[in-house]
């Protein structure tokens, strides 16, 4: 069902984004993390003179079945009232994406709540929610390519606007939860060390949600050698949605910007069809969330922040996206050693 | 000589800046550093509605004498050659102020060149760079007088010109040499340990920084047990004048942005003098130099960023600007739970 066209960038440009770097008036290699951001972005697009257009942040809403067994800290109301709260401006993602000034888009990808028409929420609703993955499969097959086939719309749309910098921001209580099966499927790193306290739960609460994670798992278990099928089994809506929308962001060579626990865990299903996808992907933060530094590793990624959040929302990519900037920033706009009349090292 | 009042913030205003922060619409603690940063830029600004006005950087540049032992890897002539840079917009500090908004200023604290007059460089000259401290202390006793007067009345002017947040850059070359001759005597740390490549000097030309170094050192070993005079026997002129400035940034409640290894040596100074100027303090960036961990541990400090940076100028200020930024305005725009009409955790 999935037919996406994502292939590593021509690497022949390498040497002269090397060149042009390494005669900036500063000592060699002295921009650490914002040189290797600067050739990724010139070797995406293809250029010594990388620019971001229409800088965006989509933000996909879904709610879990699972979230009856009470695997997170919040009731699955809050799903939708953060959604509103999105809407109004008042979560942190609106706050820093206006700050930074970066394009906010906020889709129910299948949040369990009718919404009035509202004119800037943008509706995808697959469904009222996913089936709870404990005792049934979460999605259906027609349910699983709506999804995906909705996220590669939205991209698309975006790249038709001119937008070629996207991150992908999530919404959905219980959603940690599906994060860490999917995490546990597709490393073998067993089910205990995936999960974490999501939104806050308390010992008790993080007993209770590894004895529940442990028992979908083994209902699903026969599916872990076909990926999707898995997937299909335990994830969301709205993480399905990021599926088709990570995969469409590389085939349209834009720059992915990826975020957090639940993000992190769509790229590793992304990764595994389309391992090319990586050469296309930048990993905004590392987050304190259990797990989050073990997934990260086994797809060698490199987080640009750490700076201990755990929320999700994309708002790790927005705060990123100003050092992104300053990556692309200083090689357009620095001087040369030659331009300037500076010295080189003796 | 030395006539500051820097005094920790009241710390009664702590509960309520917490309480704001903790009804945010977000999972308790989720924003991690970025509620830390918040909650320092309150208490220093007393209030729970902080704002950022008029950033500034400023840039000391000064030579010095020592970097006639070829302790650098590039010639002395970088220095004035870089502050023309600055000044013409082509160096990475000039480029990262520009894009995220702070101004920039330049100081010739004491630089071995004369510059002609130049609208936007701010003449300070103490000297035409320090003497070599090998064989000689690098000021009298009235330049440094007259550097930290300097600094102290730069800072005032900004105040007063509405600046309340402020970074420290810094351009000298061998000034990497006289931060880790500092690092090791008000640390105890041995010089071996306090060596970097600065710029980027290879094996062999470590090595003999090294020995230079420690010959230094050995010269000036009585003076160790009164930092201020082995300061002034191998700090520069920059460095003096960085240190009035920071003194009287914390004296004036500003908040100061201390990013790679010469500002915060000179930090470690300004915080042996003064150690209540810590609340003041944020630590922007821990640089890939060799020593700087081990500085910023010797004073506690967490810094923000850790981009493998090794440029000083101020960037790592530059840089973590927006992240200060974020921090500010989510305890400012952020909504509340019950604001918002979001369910709270269960």
């Amino acid at each position: 069902m999935l037919d996406f066209h994502i292939h590593q960038p021509d690497s022949s440009l390498l040497e002269a984004i090397k060149h042009k770097i390494d005669f900036k008036t500063k000592p060699l290699g002295a921009l650490g993390r914002l040189e290797d951001l600067s050739k990724k972005i010139c070797l995406i697009q293809q250029t010594t003179t990388p620019e971001l257009t229409h800088p965006t942040i989509l933000v996909f809403a879904g709610d879990h079945g699972l979230a009856r067994e009470g695997v997170s800290a919040f009731p699955q109301e809050v799903t939708h009232q953060m959604v509103m709260n999105f809407l109004a401006g008042g979560a942190a993602i609106s706050v820093f994406c206006k700050l930074h000034q970066l394009n906010l888009q906020i889709i129910d990808a299948g949040v369990n709540y009718t919404f009035e028409t509202l004119p800037n929420l943008i509706n995808k609703k697959v469904g009222y929610g996913t089936k709870n993955s404990l005792t049934e499969e979460a999605m259906t097959p027609q349910e699983l390519e709506q999804a995906i086939q909705a996220g590669t719309q939205l991209v698309l749309q975006q790249r038709e606007s001119g937008c070629n910098i996207i991150g992908f921001g999530e919404m959905g209580i219980g959603n940690t939860s599906a994060a860490s099966l999917l995490m546990a499927a597709l490393t073998g790193i067993s089910i205990n060390d995936c999960i974490g306290r999501g939104t806050g739960v308390d010992e008790k609460g993080l007993a209770h949600k590894v004895k529940i994670l442990q028992a979908v798992y083994d209902h699903h278990q026969d599916k872990t050698s076909d990926p999707m099928a898995f997937f299909r089994s335990v994830a969301g809506y709205e993480m399905a949605m990021m599926l088709g929308a990570m995969l469409q962001a590389a085939e349209s060579k834009m720059i992915l910007l990826v975020d957090g626990f639940i993000a992190s865990s769509v790229y590793l299903m992304a990764h595994r069809l389309y391992p090319a996808i990586e050469a296309y992907a930048i990993f905004c933060h590392q987050s304190n969330e259990q797990g989050h530094s073990k997934m990260l590793e086994s797809v060698s990624a490199n987080s640009i922040l750490h700076l201990d959040l755990r929320l999700g929302e994309g708002t790790g990519c927005a705060l990123a996206y100003p050092l992104i900037q300053s990556s692309v920033a200083f090689i357009n706009d620095m001087a040369s050693f030659e331009s300037a009349a500076v010295s080189q090292k003796s």
